[in-house]
């Protein structure tokens, strides 16, 4: 199953998604054919993970573009029909313009999401089977990133931490943040397949429970041996021995190797360099951003507070409550043992 | 209003308590009339809190040794009425034995339940009388070390970090903690009352809320101005400059200085270091233990998987996952700025 493709049917093209809001209890099948709704699949996190994210971008350019040319077709027919009808030939770079714009803003702080949409905005010019080769060609790089990832990311923690591995993990980098397989979830499943896993804690991550909902529903399809523990249970689990590695993913890497993950990743860091284990980061080499130097310069995305005043849509605080909610943090490149990509392994500070 | 006090009425002695399961959204009260129902009260956080268990103990033993003179009283006045019956005379001694065992070990981490337990039972061989009167003199204490501990705390907050303190808080640590006032979140609203509180974090507290649910209505019920969080975005609020120091409570203080607390302290204790932050404890005397002399001594509670599986009810996880579910953590004493307690202030570690 892919998480993200393209489709067309009887109605046209659209971007075929799993709605992960409805997550682990039902698995229902998306069709996005405009970009406000594309937008809001972004926005409401029914699409999510960094790389997902990119091919959800740059899908969005590719049915932007493919409605757009309809639309002209079907201006042109129109005004073949009736001559006297001043047309509306304006505007339609605009439209599209004001589409790429909206994409790229949908999620601020995943740099992904912005690349995939770039990417295939750039071939625009081109027309839009151009533009949608190009947002396929990053769909079918991401699958193969995965598998890459996989095997090397597998290879690194045997090498660190011996053939039974004991591992923390948090949101979710399955199969479902990519387009298929996954990053850091990739390793686990890759270690489990070798036979080098004793199993996996996948810390829940609050506030819209990532790691309870979908790596714990993709842990179990894959028959994984895996514990959920609330997020602030993690250092102690360290503390206490029974965890050999933290393996998770990253929305960023900064030109320093600081790393911007799903907020909850920084106490992990703080808590696995006490314990004396390795924090370790999987991601496609397209979440390495060069041009930003540190994580002080990544805006860092606040989101509603209603989804932190409340738990799978049960108010837990009283009337009035308010609340602070970044869904990022930033984790020091001090605090990171390795970090891999499709491509290599960075290691930001030797400890 | 009292957390937990002493009640007479029609059907005889009770321990009465506010229901905290219920919270916000209702305020009930219960009367407890067995020692079952203390010992149920106490295991599904009906009461909670170091030192209101410490109070539910010591009256939970004179309910006991209350209704078990009863007992004596009903028999003999059987056995005036119908000489010809055995009478069971003998087992009362078994009995409240076995009725202090059960309140000594309904939770096993809180020190000051079994202390409570163990004062008021050595009181048993002066009768009922002599054991109530030691639980509801443990009771007054209480009181009063709210009282010292809310000064104390706050001329030292207001001393390490100035006159507009923003403070971070887990768990809840207020009135319903104790019989009234608290410990950390009395010394939040003493400072509020001077005006030395620029405002407050609320850690929500997984899996059971208690930030969410209790600390953020005392917090609401006293104008004090707050805001929630997810515990996993404690240390990196920490990081972005939002709080000035953390402070919470204990459930128990080992003689070198370990605070065993709440699962999630121990993360916000490795944020505050990493930040330069002051991180205090603010618990009675009751609370220090110098019999245990470090963290690594301690038990700590493993409680059901179902309370990390979901939440009040609702089920966030797939169908057979499993969890990993440490109620409490141990912070190291290098990791404690002070602890303040209703007679002192101690610094485990100059830092």
């Amino acid at each position: 199953m892919r998480t993200i493709d393209w489709v067309s049917d009887a109605d046209g093209p659209a971007i075929e998604i799993v709605d992960q809001t409805a997550l682990p209890d039902t698995t229902r099948m998306l069709r996005l054919r405009t970009t406000a709704e594309v937008v809001d699949a972004i926005a409401r996190l029914a699409v999510r993970g960094a790389p997902a994210l990119g091919v959800a971008g740059a899908l969005g350019v590719a049915l932007a573009a493919a409605r757009d040319a309809a639309r002209a077709v079907a201006r042109d027919a129109a005004r073949a029909g009736d001559a006297g009808t001043a047309g509306d030939g304006g505007g339609a770079e605009e439209r599209l313009a004001a589409d790429v714009e909206a994409l790229r803003g949908a999620r601020p702080t995943a740099v992904n999401l912005a690349r995939g949409v770039d990417r295939a905005a750039a071939r625009i010019p081109a027309g839009p089977a151009a533009v949608l080769a190009e947002a396929l060609a990053l769909r079918d790089e991401e699958i193969a990133s995965s598998a890459a990832m996989a095997a090397r990311g597998a290879d690194l923690v045997t090498e660190l931490v011996g053939p039974a591995a004991r591992l923390l993990t948090h949101c979710n980098t399955g199969g479902l943040a990519t387009v298929t397989g996954g990053t850091a979830l990739a390793v686990v499943t890759e270690l489990h397949r070798r036979g080098a896993l004793a199993g996996v804690i996948a810390s829940e991550t609050r506030p819209l429970l990532q790691g309870a909902r979908l790596t714990a529903w993709e842990l179990r399809e894959a028959k994984v041996p895996f514990r959920v523990a609330v997020d602030g249970a993690g250092p102690f689990l360290m503390a206490r021995g029974e965890v050999d590695a933290v393996i998770l993913g990253a929305d960023r890497i900064c030109a320093n190797g600081d790393v911007v993950n799903k907020v909850g990743s920084y106490a992990h860091a703080l808590g696995a360099a006490r314990a004396g284990i390795p924090f370790l980061v999987v991601a496609p080499e397209s979440t390495v951003d060069d041009a930003t130097a540190t994580g002080a310069d990544v805006p860092i995305e606040d989101r509603a507070a209603g989804e932190v005043l409340g738990f799978a849509g049960h108010r837990t605080t009283p009337d009035g409550a308010e609340a602070a909610n970044p869904a990022f943090d930033v984790t020091p490149h001090d605090l990171v043992t390795a970090i891999v990509t499709d491509r290599r392994v960075i290691r930001p500070t030797a400890r």
